[in-house]
C-alpha cells in the first residue's frame, strides 16, 4: 500500500485491488472473486469512477424498497465483506434489515470468516452460517439460505451477485436490489432495481437515502416504487458510457 | 469444465477464465494477473467477444512489423503463458522471433514454469530465464530482460503489458506491439500499434497476417508501417464500443 501515493489518479481503485488481493489470501475471497472484481474495474474505469445521475435514483428507489419492505436481507458474499463489511453493518443497522451470508463456492471456514469480520464491525445477528432452507432451482450452495432471513425476505439486496441468483430470487417474488457494475449483466437485467456503481460508492448513497426517506409514509415510499422503471433507467446509463467513450474516441 | 456446455454462448470465456484460474493454482499466474483478466472480460464483453475490422487492420501492420524488424522479440507473462503459449510458439518459429519471459511480480520459480511451459509447445531457447540486462527506467523486476532479447529488440510484441513497461520499451526506441482489449488504457494509448483483442483471438490473427505478408519486399512492409495510425485506429475502436453500447441501450 505504501507503494501508492494518495495522489495517485486512481488510488481508491488500486486500494480496493489491495484489498480483494489480501481477501483472497485471507481466505475470505474465492479466487475467481478477483476476476469478478476486474470485471467491475473495467467497468467503474468506463463509467469515470464516480456516481452518476441514473445510479443515485436507482439509489433512491433501492433506499425506499428497503424502509417499506417487512422483512428486507442485505446478501453478503466475499468480495463484499472485503471491501465493504463496514458500509453493510452501517445500513442494516439503519433500516434496520438482516445481514445474511451466501457464497457461491461455500466453504464452512469462508463463512465463518465472513460472520466474524461482519460481527467485529459491529453486526448483531448475521444469517446463513446454519442455513435451513434452499432458494428453489438452485443446484448450487448459493441455493443454501435461512427462513428467518433470505428464504422469507421480501427485499434482498444483493450486491455483486450472479445472474442465476438474481433470478431465483426474483421467481420466488422478491423485490431484488442489485449492484453491478456492468449494466448488461444478467444480474443487472433481471434484477427490480439495479444500481450500477461501484460497491464501496452505492452502499453510502444508499446509506444517505435512507436517512433522507426514513419516517416516511409507507404510501410516499410506494410511490417512488410504483413510478420505478429499471429497463428505462439501464437505458440512460448505457447511454452516458455511450456518450463517453464517443467524447474519448 | 465438464459443467460447462459447449453449446453455451460464452464457453470460450468461461473456459479461458478456469485456464487462468487454474494457472493461478499451479504457480503460473499471478493473483493481480486474475484482477487483470476480469479486466479484460468486461472490454471482451463489450466488444462481443469477437475480432472487428480495426483489430484485423492493428494485426496486419504488427505481423508486418514482426518480419521487418532485425531482431523482433515476443514478451511472455504469467496470462500469456497459460492463455497462449501455443499460440507464442507457432508465431515464434513462424517469423522468426526470439520469445523472453517478463515478469511483474518475478519469482524464479514462476520463470522456470514458464520457461517449462514455452518448451512444452515446441519453443526452442527461451529468453528471459537468466537475465543480464535492465530496461532503463523500470524499478520492479519488469526492469530485467537480456542482452540478445528484449534489450537489443528492434520490434517487441507484448501482450496483456502494464503500461509503464510499454513506455519505457517506446522511450528505448523500439517498436512496440500491444494486445491490449482496453482502449483507453496507458498501454493501448502508448504503443506504436495496438490490437484491441482478446489474446487468444490476436496471435492467431497475427499469424494469418504473418503468413500473408512473408516473403514481401521490405518496401512493402514498411509501406504497411508508413501509413500505419494507432490513434485513428483506437479511434475507431472507441467509435465501435460506443456504438454497440449505444445499440444496446
Amino acid at each position: 500500500m505504501n507503494k501508492i501515493p494518495k495522489s495517485h489518479p486512481r488510488y481508491l481503485s488500486l486500494v480496493t485491488r489491495e484489498q480483494i488481493s489480501k481477501g483472497m489470501k485471507q481466505g475470505v475471497v474465492h479466487e475467481t472473486g478477483l476476476i469478478a472484481h476486474g470485471r467491475g474495474e473495467a467497468f467503474d474505469y468506463l463509467l469515470g469512477e464516480t456516481t452518476i445521475l441514473p445510479t443515485n435514483k436507482a439509489a433512491k428507489a433501492a433506499a425506499a424498497a428497503l424502509l417499506a419492505g417487512n422483512n428486507p436481507v442485505i446478501s453478503v458474499n466475499g468480495n463484499v465483506a472485503v471491501l465493504a463489511a463496514n458500509s453493510c453493518v452501517k445500513l442494516a443497522n439503519l433500516i434496520p434489515a438482516k445481514l445474511e451470508i451466501n457464497l457461491f463456492h461455500r466453504t464452512q471456514m469462508r463463512v465463518n470468516k465472513i460472520a466474524v469480520l461482519l460481527q467485529t464491525h459491529g453486526a448483531n445477528t448475521v444469517y446463513g452460517v446454519h442455513p435451513n432452507a434452499k432458494i428453489p432451482g438452485l443446484d448450487h450452495d448459493r441455493a443454501l439460505c435461512e427462513k428467518e432471513g433470505i428464504f422469507t425476505a421480501d427485499v434482498v439486496l444483493i450486491p455483486l451477485e450472479d445472474g442465476d441468483r438474481c433470478q431465483a430470487l426474483q421467481k420466488m417474488g422478491k423485490m431484488v436490489i442489485a449492484i453491478d457494475l456492468n449494466p448488461l449483466s444478467r444480474t443487472a437485467q433481471a434484477a427490480t432495481i439495479t444500481i450500477v456503481d461501484n460497491v464501496t460508492r452505492a452502499l453510502p448513497q444508499i446509506e444517505h437515502w435512507v436517512k433522507e426517506l426514513k419516517g416516511k409514509k409507507q404510501s410516499e415510499l410506494e410511490k417512488i416504487l410504483k413510478t420505478w422503471d429499471n429497463s428505462k433507467n439501464l437505458s440512460s446509463v448505457m447511454s452516458f458510457l455511450s456518450k463517453r467513450l464517443n467524447s474519448l474516441s
